[in-house]
């Protein structure tokens, strides 16, 4: 017979887990039998000893396993997903979703909130008045019938070993450890519904994976279980080394988002290029899961045309009003609910622009109450950053380079002088890193 | 600030911890301030990562500062305790205690009860009806003061983080730990309130560390981070192949001891050369740490002269009076209360003892109920095992190698088969290995 003990002694010593060893364990977490005690010393044990992708299918089914799934069948067409690991300015969800369904994919999404320094796509959805990211199931497959996609949160009946194995892998430093990662992210994409699945794996100071190693790694490791898993699947190694497009903030992110969904061209100064052409990419990757397109180059060219001619809009527009949100004071840009303290922050010497802190950026957001430093923390969604300069960009003297959104007056001072330190200025022109590093 | 969660990071990251991150990691385990799941994710980092001699150092200070210890100071007298691993057999603290008392030293014993495998010195006393190991602190000086010697279990109040620490260790795979091994032992024995401390760390198929080279490194360790708490200690590296003496079982080993501090001869066939041996040898290494004797030589003398005159015989019956104990049914060896079932086992061919699988021999005193398979389970004393072979005897077919003293007769043929084939017969002749293998 298993004991908890023994289990955690197997792994600890680098052996094997069998799948029942692996199930059994996963539900004694999940029912309360295994204790959270045995559960972070196991955890613990496999940030030391890792797991074999063998193990990480057994991980990933019993995490699924432990809760309710939802299952698409009656609904026609190919499901595909995307799944970014996180990064600063990431709201490539918000456009690409619609514009996915617009070209004929449906896309289940079930998404997350903000984690750690980077944002999340309900944070963001929210800062839509009345947008309702708690579906029952017939709402969020009634939603996919009708406008192919649909985003909503992890309800409490999905995967509940991970809501247990993240909050002490939180508190525990067990995060940065890929098997646990991969089950955590394949568990909850199972549980949606989705067949196919395109991964965004963020890499760069932006991003939770700092390196290309690492990040390769990680990718390399969720397309082997995602297939093992039977899900089609495609990871995209992609930037992180600056916010994605201009805007960092929940509303402020929407309000780019919208502009790239209406072809509407952003403010003087501000370039969203990057967002665009990485939505554009991530879509038609889903397009060739999903089996639409038969090349990349098709995939793209047809998310092009749907994003031109307006569909991608009207899809938004019809799943913002299915999940009660109010699009009111977001299709005039000049409405939309900013922060009422702005800050200017101007370059202090010419140059180029030759690094940011993208994390430290993240970490500003949530000090303006973007984001959360935990759980129960309220976020402001009007609060955020503007940035008007990109990598690589000359600057001169006294050029804007960031506006600060924010609640009050008081807490600025203090945040300017860190965003002052997170952006290098040189004087010998440094080229921006490509956006598309890889894809796997 | 520190927190829970970024301490366990720098050990899991393999960093050095300062003083005041683990004491204050250890004060929050003793008060709750760090979850136990926070804890146990500490425990298998440092399985992993270990820890540096000045790290043990604080651990051990940190979990000393947990709770009460005692001080001696007001007791003339040096101070010098011994500890062992834990072994089969392993009754030499019955007979040392008194003994090093008789020859000068004071001797604040706070033992432990069976752990595992291995029997606990507190379970052989209580052998002794009314014997009480639960002393208050003044009982425990005043007896100290008169008689020189007590021997008392751990109180609540008595390094409660190790309580709690080891309670986590032994449900979540984390006891093979040598920087966790080394703190549980000295916060203990520096809360008795020694000054030295003699350690017996077995080595072989009945002791916790199998090989050498794993007793060696925890001897080191312990000697190591003793001296930098400011404890003279003594380390010595002794076999544990085969049971200690011949009784295994806690009156059985209450007899044997009595019949060594008694000068009695052992019953026909049995022979108890080495615990008398290691004893003697151990009590002159406390005796030079207590510098009553100059040499180990002289220590040894001394310590032989103090058992041959009956010295120390007096003092365990003065220690036992002092502590309740009603030493009547033991004087004479024939009254001694065992199980009424009696098995012979008898050698089912003729050759030499080659090998005894010890550790075996310890679970089985544990199923006749000699032990604990669960904190709460009751002993039963009378049961218990005698080995009539020693390592290296020759025997003939026939020959009684052991006897079984068992409750019922129902549980006796399943172990009985145990026992058979925990004895290696052998044509070839294999000298056993040394008792004394190094002193550290």
């Amino acid at each position: 017979m298993f004991t908890p003990a023994s289990i955690i002694q197997k792994k600890r010593d680098g052996k094997e887990l069998s799948s029942e060893e692996i199930s059994y364990f996963i539900q004694g977490v999940t029912s309360g039998e295994v204790a959270d005690y045995q559960a972070s010393a196991f955890l613990m044990a496999v940030y030391f000893q890792k797991m074999t992708s063998r193990e990480t299918v057994a991980l990933t089914r019993a995490m699924l396993a432990s809760g309710d799934h939802y299952n698409h069948a009656q609904i026609p067409g190919p499901k595909v997903d995307k799944h970014s690991t996180g990064g600063v300015g990431d709201k490539v969800s918000l456009i690409l979703t619609p514009l996915a369904a617009a070209c004929g994919l449906v896309v289940p999404m079930m998404a997350g909130r903000g984690l750690g320094h980077s944002g999340g796509t309900l944070d963001k959805l929210e800062a839509i008045p009345g947008f309702n990211v708690k579906l029952t199931g017939q709402e969020f497959q009634r939603h996919l019938k009708k406008t192919k996609c649909a985003i909503i949160g992890q309800t409490e009946k999905i995967v509940p070993a991970d809501k247990k194995l993240y909050a002490l892998r939180d508190v525990t430093s067990t995060v940065e450890c890929i098997p646990l990662i991969v089950g955590s992210i394949l568990s909850k994409k199972m549980a949606e519904g989705t067949e196919g699945l395109v991964l965004d794996v963020k890499v760069g100071n932006g991003a939770f994976m700092k390196t290309k190693a690492q990040a390769k790694q990680l990718a390399q490791n969720l397309v082997q279980v995602a297939k093992l898993l039977g899900l089609r699947c495609r990871a995209v190694l992609t930037n992180m080394d600056q916010p994605l497009g201009y805007a960092v903030g929940n509303a402020i992110e929407l309000k780019e988002s919208i502009e790239i969904l209406r072809n509407l061209p952003p403010s003087p100064g501000l370039n969203s290029d990057d967002l665009k052409e990485l939505t554009l990419d991530l879509c038609a990757h889903m397009l060739v899961l999903g089996r639409i397109s038969k090349t990349h180059q098709a995939g793209y060219s047809l998310a092009q045309k749907k994003l031109t001619d307006g569909s991608a809009w009207r899809v938004f527009q019809e799943m913002v009003q299915n999940q009660g949100g109010n699009l009111e004071n977001f299709t005039d840009p000049a409405l939309i609910p900013l922060a009422p303290q702005v800050v200017e922050l101007r370059a202090k010497k010419s140059g180029f622009i030759t690094g940011i802190q993208t994390e430290m950026v993240g970490r500003v957001l949530i000090e303006l109450g973007g984001g959360r430093k935990k759980a129960s923390d309220e976020v402001h969604p009007g609060v955020g950053l503007v940035f008007h300069k990109k990598l690589g960009e000359k600057i001169k003297k006294g050029d804007l380079i960031i506006t600060l959104y924010a609640q009050a007056q008081t807490e600025c001072a203090e945040l300017e002088k860190i965003l002052f330190k997170s952006i290098e200025i040189s004087q010998k022109k440094k080229n921006p890193p490509p956006l598309i590093l890889e894809s796997i």
